[in-house]
C-alpha cells in the first residue's frame, strides 16, 4: 500500500498540471492561485488510498481525487468571501488580492470544473459517483449556512453543532473516501463503512480542533491559543460550558462573550477558567472519542482483512494524539 | 407539436412543485423565492420542444429542462450581487432581501441542484449530456467575466464583443437545445446543429436587443428606451459607431461617454444622431440577420422533415420582428 505521504504528494503533483484557459484571465488566475496556495491535500490522498485499499487501480481514482481537491478549493474561495478573510494559508485572498466579484465568478467556474473532473470515472460507476459528490457538495453547503446562522443566534443546541461541523467539514472526507471506495470495486456496504469512518473521524478531529484552541501548547499549536474564545467562537466547548454552567458561572460566561472588549489575556484566562471548574476538556475529549470510537467500528466492520486496515487505523490514531 | 406556449406553461407548474429542503432556511428559501419570480421559461420549454421534435418522450426530458432553469437562475442570482441590481422581475434581488452572503451560498447550492436534475436522464445518457451541461455552465461563467472585463476596458472590439454575448447568454439556449435532441434521440450531427441555431439565433437576439435599446418604439419597449446610452454601456451599435467614428465623430463620442454627468434626454438624443449618421441602426441589423440566417442555415440542415422544423422556423422569425 502506498503512503499516505506519498499520495499526498503525488496530488499536489497533479494539482499543478491541472491546466486552465488563458482568458478570461480573472477567471482562471484566481483558480490557478489558490490551487497553488497548498494545503496538506489529505482528502484526494485518502480517496486515492480507499480506492487503493479495495485493490483498485490508484490512477483511475486520480481525477476524482483531484476534483474533491478542486471542490474544496472552491469552497474556500467563497468562505473567505464570506467571512471577509484577508489570508488563507497566509497569503492574500483571492477576493482581497482581486475582488469579490472575481471571486464569486471564480469559485462558481471551479465548482463547474470539479464536476468536469468528477465525471472521469468509468461511465458505469458516473451515476454513482456523481450522486454521491452531489449529496456531499450539498452537505457542504448546508453546514456553511448553518455556521452563519449559528453566529446570530444564542440558542444553539449541541447536537446542532455536531450536525453544522458534520456537514461543513466531516461528510467531505466521508464522501472522498466513498467514492474512492467505489472507484477500488468495493461493494456499497464497505464504501459506506468507510464512509462512516470518514466522517466520524471528521467530527472527532474538528471537536479536537476545538480543544486545542483552547488546551493546546502554545509552541505546537501553530495558531493563537485561545483565538476561539476571543472571536466568541460557539465551539463545542463553549456549548458544553452554558449548558452545564450554574447560574453564577452562566452570568460570567455571558458578561464576556457579550461582544464587548475586553483584554484578550484576561478573558481566555477567565473563560479557560469556567471550563476548568466545569470539566469541559474531559467532556469534549470523551466525546471526541466517541466519534472516533464510532468511526474505527465502522472500519472494523469492513469486510477487507485486518492488515488492509491498518495503516487507516494507524492513520486515524495518530490524528487524535495530534499537538497542531 | 406541442406548442412553445403550452410548454412553458408545463414548465413553470413544474417549477411550482420542485421542493427544497426546509433547513437550513437561509439556503434554500432564496431559491424558492427566485424561481418563483417568474420568468417566460423559454429555454427549459426549448429544451423539450428539441427532444421531442426528435420524437423523443417529453416527460423525459422534464428533469434536464428544470436543470436548465435552475441553472439559469443561480447565475442570475451572482449576477445580480456582482452589478448590485436592486430589482430582479420587478422584485427585491436575494442579496438584498437577505445579504450578499446568502445570495452566494444559496446560488452554490442551485448550482449542484442544478447537476442533480441534470443526471436524471438515462444512464447511457448520462456523459454526453453531463458533457454538454459542463461546458454550457463554463461558457456563461466565462461570458459573464468578459462582460465584467469589457466595462474597465476601453478596447473592446466587435468580435469580443459578440463572443461575450455568445458565452453569456446565447451557449445556454444552444446547450439546452443539444440537451433536448440528445434526449430525444437525435444523432450527434442534428444535435449540434440544432445547438448551432440555438447559438446564432441567441446572438441575434442579443444584437435585437441592443438596436430596441435604442430604436425600440418607447410604448411597446417596456424599458427605457436609450438605458444602454445612459449607462455607457458598450453595445454593438456604441462598439460599431467608435469604429466608423471619424475624428470629431469620435471626440463627440468620447465626450458623451466620459462618465460625466449629463442632461439623460440630451445625451440619448446626442449619441443617437451620431449613431444616425454612421447609419448603425442598419449596420446592427445586418449583423444580426447575419446570425439569425446562420442559424436558419443550421436548421436548415437538420436531417428532419420540413414541417417538423417549421415550428421553429417560424418562432425564430416572430423573435427577429419583435418590438420588447
Amino acid at each position: 500500500m502506498t503512503s499516505l505521504n506519498d499520495l499526498q504528494e503525488k496530488i499536489s503533483s497533479e494539482v499543478n498540471k491541472l491546466s486552465f484557459p488563458l482568458h478570461p484571465a480573472e477567471l482562471y488566475e484566481p483558480i490557478k492561485y489558490i490551487l497553488a496556495l497548498g494545503g496538506k491535500r489529505m482528502r484526494p490522498a485518502l480517496l486515492l488510498m480507499a480506492c487503493d485499499l479495495f485493490g483498485g487501480e490508484v490512477n483511475k481514482a486520480l481525477p476524482p481525487a483531484l476534483a474533491i481537491e478542486v471542490f474544496l478549493n472552491f469552497t474556500l474561495m467563497h468562505d473567505d468571501i464570506i467571512v471577509n478573510a484577508p489570508l488563507r494559508r497566509g497569503k492574500t485572498t483571492v477576493h482581497e488580492k482581486w475582488n469579490k466579484n472575481v471571486a464569486i465568478l471564480s469559485g462558481d467556474v471551479m465548482l463547474v470544473e470539479s464536476y468536469k473532473l468528477m465525471m472521469q470515472v468509468d461511465e458505469h460507476l458516473l451515476q454513482k459517483v456523481l450522486s454521491i459528490f452531489n449529496e456531499t457538495a450539498v452537505s457542504v453547503c448546508e453546514g456553511q449556512q448553518f455556521d452563519m446562522e449559528f453566529e446570530q443566534r444564542n440558542d444553539v443546541h449541541i447536537d446542532e453543532y455536531i450536525n453544522m461541523i458534520r456537514l461543513k467539514t466531516a461528510v467531505l472526507l466521508g464522501g472522498a473516501l466513498k467514492i474512492g471506495a467505489i472507484i477500488g470495486g468495493a461493494n456499497e456496504n464497505d464504501a459506506t463503512l468507510l464512509q462512516t469512518f470518514g466522517e466520524q473521524l471528521g467530527v472527532a478531529f474538528q471537536l479536537q480542533d476545538d480543544i486545542l484552541d483552547v488546551y493546546g501548547d502554545p509552541e505546537k499549536f501553530g495558531k493563537q491559543v485561545g483565538g476561539d474564545i476571543l472571536s466568541n467562537k460557539k465551539t463545542f466547548l463553549l456549548l458544553k460550558a452554558q449548558e452545564l454552567a450554574d447560574e453564577y458561572q452562566s452570568a460570567q460566561l455571558n458578561h464576556w462573550f457579550s461582544g464587548h472588549a475586553f483584554d484578550p489575556e484576561e478573558k481566555i484566562s477567565a473563560v479557560t477558567g469556567i471550563y476548568d471548574q466545569l470539566n469541559i476538556r474531559h467532556q469534549a475529549w470523551e466525546a471526541m472519542h466517541g466519534y472516533a470510537d464510532k468511526a474505527f467500528a465502522a472500519l472494523d466492520a469492513i469486510s477487507l482483512p485486518d492488515s488492509s486496515k491498518q495503516y487507516l487505523r494507524g492513520f486515524a490514531d495518530r490524528l487524535m494524539v495530534r499537538e497542531n
